[in-house]
């Protein structure tokens, strides 16, 4: 584990921080007076601005930048859909139940606690220096419970380690053995908690008054999009590649969350779905302007061997080595990090993780996952799958839609194979109701299987097919209801399901870590550590521009106003604080909620029509007349100036921040 | 009933305007490959930028115009919220069910169905024009089967109107009552229904693994917003009045979802909550703003003698004759007649109607609905109610949490009431278990009842005090537990419940009336009535301009590029259609998406930099070159010029729109 830092290198005062953005207004428990309810939060006015902001910036750096198809597709999902995309069988987490208090535990999560616990007591004993992983406080107060400074042997730490690095690797069964092997009991009851059980993660409801519809929240936004594929495909005059993307809600009763916005059961997502023809090599027409950036990346091999180092390496090289599996995935990456800089993520706290076999959503056949560094230690915030061809193929068997791309072929395509034909006059009326089963076995049946049917059939004038459900499932077939012939035939289009990369973000987690890496106080500086400040992009910052008058005093009322309409006919996003606080406070008050810019109405102004702008995170100042300095402020919001360039253009001001009430 | 037209006053096509809207993607229903789920529709791209222009402008002109803290409170609510705020109880639609087939029938529709149905056999019968209103064809067919041309007694015709003029005040027990009365039957089975029984609309789910926090998805995102009341006071220095705002997806499981995007089962709202003082006579100090704006209102008396007719009037006329009862509620229906006209909704077709008594939800006590004319009648698309103090005080009597507003008051307050002392040391030793209850009930008597306790006292040294639950429900407190005084206090702050105004928009209903209000086809003009045209204002066009180049040959590339990425560094969508389809086509294409303008790279183009500029609803086109046209196309957009200067200013272009394909 690494200690997360703040903007500026100083540890992080988790308890300040959460309190301050409590203060602020960022986000907040939801129902809280109702006792609130675990794994929900409310945004406040600056954390939706954020949220916004960030959502903006998604949209034109993804959406617009390449052209994708946007659709906004409905959370309530019926049944069907989601048992044919695997998410009512497998979409789970292992949950485990302690038999003497009936707590619930999420089977992963109790392992490494458990261990990482222990290694910690290890630590303790050997006298070493035990960093702390920032928790909420309950979880705190239980590993406390279990934790003693017992030295451990160095195999026993090892195996320990080894176990952490690939803890998501492990399933039910694996992680009962773990319990089981290392004698894991819970701290609150000194018992081991039963074998785990697996917990579907999708809220169920149901749809329409007579209840005969069951129906689940989605647990992606995914799935909308896929169904929509033929729409799309036509959509875009039917050309090939092209991306959906979609923002929205998504569900998971998620066991026990903790963690505040990090674990959540109602969280935004902003999906993209790139479709690609499989046969193109899953090339990128646009992945030469990527390839030389450089990321950090953490293989599946190296995990697997119990590390957890990084590898900076250049996205190109990481294609051409075959690290990375395809040039698309690989772009999608690179852009990925492009996002999260532009947005104001520290570069220095970003990994991408690639995900182990076992770990892999039941869809995907390769991931990687954008880590982001924060207290709690690296945190998954987009996840980029290459789902292959699962889901497209899946719902077209089960509904028969035609979810496929068809291309003209330059030159046709001769091709020769078994083909089967099936003598359908006697075939219905012979095996009746079973008919269409078998039927569709043996249209089902491969080219080799076909191969191996022909010489059956040759020696024994019947084949046997494997049909799952009919009598012992082996039917008989005869000859004179079937034949397998060696055919010849012209294809002028070429048929294919389009195979998906999917970048995913979750953007809670995403706005968490933004806040982190941009946190400070003055204290950095030589200032009050009780004065946070919020180092947000103007890019991103919730509101760009604080107008704060000296006083309440009538006479500045019309610069205000001047002020406010001027900004909001530029576009620039600006609130007054008017209230009787003193400026300092205000400016305080404002530098926590992330607010890059101020301008101060005073006597001054009145006169001779100047204001001062001030700086966040310098605290310097400038004076000038109003359109110059909203002229400064637009420049600096559009990212074309710096406050160097500003400084050295306009005259500073030294007046002091004071600190007296104004009113 | 009206006809509903089209933007150039052609009767409305609905196949045709559906077919449109589905072959460009609009809209589609959700899982449709899967069969469809009633009330649940996607998003295409164009629906999707089209909903997206409408909530950024909505944000700008209220949230941003006036200040208002913007929220985004999570959809998962849990039960004990919901209880309080009465929808467990009260948020019901009445349900018949058909005793021979089950149908499940809305019974207030279903009424009105039949109802409509006789009056157009009536109006058959006399050999009067009967005007269709557009519904689905499902609905059609049932109609028809039950519709025949039977003259009623004009009598009956009359009572029939003034039911329908009155449909929405009726409650499950009269719609009963008319059922029986005019032996309405189900013309698919040709029985009465079952009397009506109230259905709650919400969908429910259970939060967490354990099954035991059952939630419901929120209807309406009010909620959130009351339950944050103290913290966005907080938020806002203690000011009143404020408003608190927030955009998302609410949930209503209807019983049989019909009529497209005008009744879903999952939709989009924005909902303001204005906080305001009670005693301030709901005062709005932005009101002489908005004064001389002109509505059409029809209000509830009007309704309950039978009539639909609208008065238009002055809001400022309206508040001061009392139909509207404050300014506040006054000055939001005025800034939401500015809203829908910005976006382009045909004023005619827009009127304020207010609720009748048995209508209005259970937390409101005066409420209007914006209503906009449509081929399904007059459409409820924004509701403004004035909630009172309901929510607050609810939600603060249940939890406690003190949803209140301290005023400093000017001058200190005298104030002489009856006041109740307990004995607390003897009290709760004498009651046990039952004290607390005992205690509440006693504090929760009012000043009226305190005067008749003291009496009661006087005279038996003891009184009974109603508490539900305990014992009988009836507690004898004697004397010696309790004290009932005259007292003096001196009071420094006032505290009340602010009372609530609520703007809520159902942003699908407003976007599907925005479609027809302007929706036309080239017949108006004499041209093909096959090629639609949706006339959007640029503010909420889904794209800005369409770059077509002439054919796909690569010498167009270039000036595609680099007109894509001037309009992009202007912050104005566009989308290049380089499909081999003609020109002509092309702009069809987009003039169905309601995209208003056009630019054609030509070989003229790469000889002398010039493009053409064409306008979507005239067709006409001028001809400059590339930066011109950039600067015509930034002016248009932003509303600083119409065509008309821009045809003033550039020179006129008559290439024809070619017809013949290009590649």
């Amino acid at each position: 584990t690494t200690t997360a830092t703040t903007l500026k290198g100083e540890p992080l005062d988790k308890a300040s921080l959460d309190a301050m953005l409590r203060r602020r207004m960022f986000y907040t428990p939801s129902f809280e007076i109702y006792g609130g309810v675990s794994g929900l939060y409310d945004y406040g006015p600056p954390g939706c601005a954020l949220q916004a902001n960030i959502i903006d910036v998604w949209r034109k750096h993804f959406i617009l930048e390449e052209d994708m198809l946007e659709v906004d597709c409905t959370v309530l999902t019926p049944h069907d859909v989601l048992k044919t995309s695997g998410h009512v069988d497998k979409f789970a987490d292992w949950m485990c139940k302690d038999p003497k208090n009936g707590d619930i535990l999420r089977a992963d999560h109790f392992v490494e606690d458990i261990l990482e616990a222990r290694l910690k007591g290890d630590k303790e004993a050997r006298g070493q220096k035990v960093e702390e992983k920032e928790e909420d406080p309950k979880k705190k107060k239980k590993k406390t419970k279990g934790l003693e400074a017992v030295k451990l042997d160095d195999a026993v730490v090892k195996e320990y380690e080894e176990v952490l690095a690939q803890i998501d690797n492990y399933n039910g069964e694996q992680l009962g053995e773990l319990i089981k092997k290392y004698d894991l009991r819970n701290p609150a009851t000194g018992v081991q908690p039963s074998p785990p059980v697996a917990f579907n993660l999708m809220f169920q409801t149901s749809i329409g008054p007579s209840s005969n519809l069951p129906g689940y929240l989605r647990p992606e936004t995914a799935q909308g999009q896929f169904l929509n594929f033929a729409k799309l495909l036509e959509f875009n005059t039917g050309q090939m590649p092209f991306a959906s993307a979609s923002i929205g809600k998504s569900y998971r009763n998620e066991i026990s969350p903790r963690g505040g916005l990090l674990r959540v059961r109602e969280f935004l997502m902003a999906e993209i779905e790139h479709f690609v023809d499989p046969e193109s090599h899953k090339k990128h027409h646009r992945f030469h302007e990527v390839e030389d950036i450089e990321l950090a990346l953490l293989d599946r091999h190296t995990q697997l061997s119990g590390q957890t180092t990084t590898k900076k390496m250049s996205i190109g090289q990481a294609v051409r080595d075959g690290m990375v599996d395809n040039e698309t995935l690989g772009y999608f990456l690179a852009r990925i990090h492009l996002f999260l800089k532009k947005i104001g993520i520290d570069q220095s706290k970003i990994r991408f993780r690639q995900h182990m076999a076992n770990e892999m959503a039941h869809y995907a056949c390769d991931c990687w996952d954008a880590e982001l560094l924060t207290s709690s230690g690296w945190v998954e915030c987009v996840g980029c799958a290459d789902r292959s061809a699962y889901d497209l193929s899946v719902h077209a068997k089960k509904t028969g839609a035609p979810l496929v791309v068809r291309q003209r072929l330059d030159e046709p395509k001769i091709i020769e194979e078994w083909e089967v034909d099936i003598e359908k006059k006697k075939f219905g009326p012979f095996y009746k109701k079973d008919g269409k089963a078998i039927e569709a076995a043996i249209l089902a049946t491969t080219q080799e299987e076909r191969g191996r049917l022909v010489k059956e059939m040759e020696e024994n004038g019947k084949v046997i097919i494997n049909v799952p459900g009919v009598g012992d499932g082996k039917v008989e077939v005869s000859k004179d209801l079937l034949a397998i012939k060696w055919q010849k035939r012209v294809e002028n289009t070429r048929e294919y399901t389009p195979n998906v990369i999917e970048p995913s973000f979750g953007i809670g987690r995403i706005l968490y870590a933004l806040i982190e890496h941009n946190y400070w106080t003055r204290a950095s500086d030589g200032g009050d550590e009780a004065r946070g400040v919020l180092s947000f992009p103007p890019l991103v910052a919730p509101t760009k521009v604080l107008i704060v008058p000296l006083s309440s005093n009538k006479d500045f009322t019309p610069a205000v106003r001047r002020l406010s309409q001027k900004l909001r006919a530029a576009g620039i996003s600006s609130r007054v604080d008017d209230s009787s606080a003193s400026i300092g406070k205000r400016y305080s008050r404002n530098d926590e909620l992330g607010t890059p810019f101020g301008v101060t109405v005073d006597f001054q102004t009145i006169k001779d029509g100047t204001i001062t702008l001030r700086e966040r995170d310098s605290t310097r100042q400038v004076r000038a007349d109003e359109d110059k300095i909203i002229d400064a402020i637009r420049s600096l919001v559009n990212d074309t100036k710096t406050w160097q360039d500003i400084e050295s253009e306009l005259p500073r001001f030294e007046g002091q921040e004071v600190e007296v009430p104004v009113r």
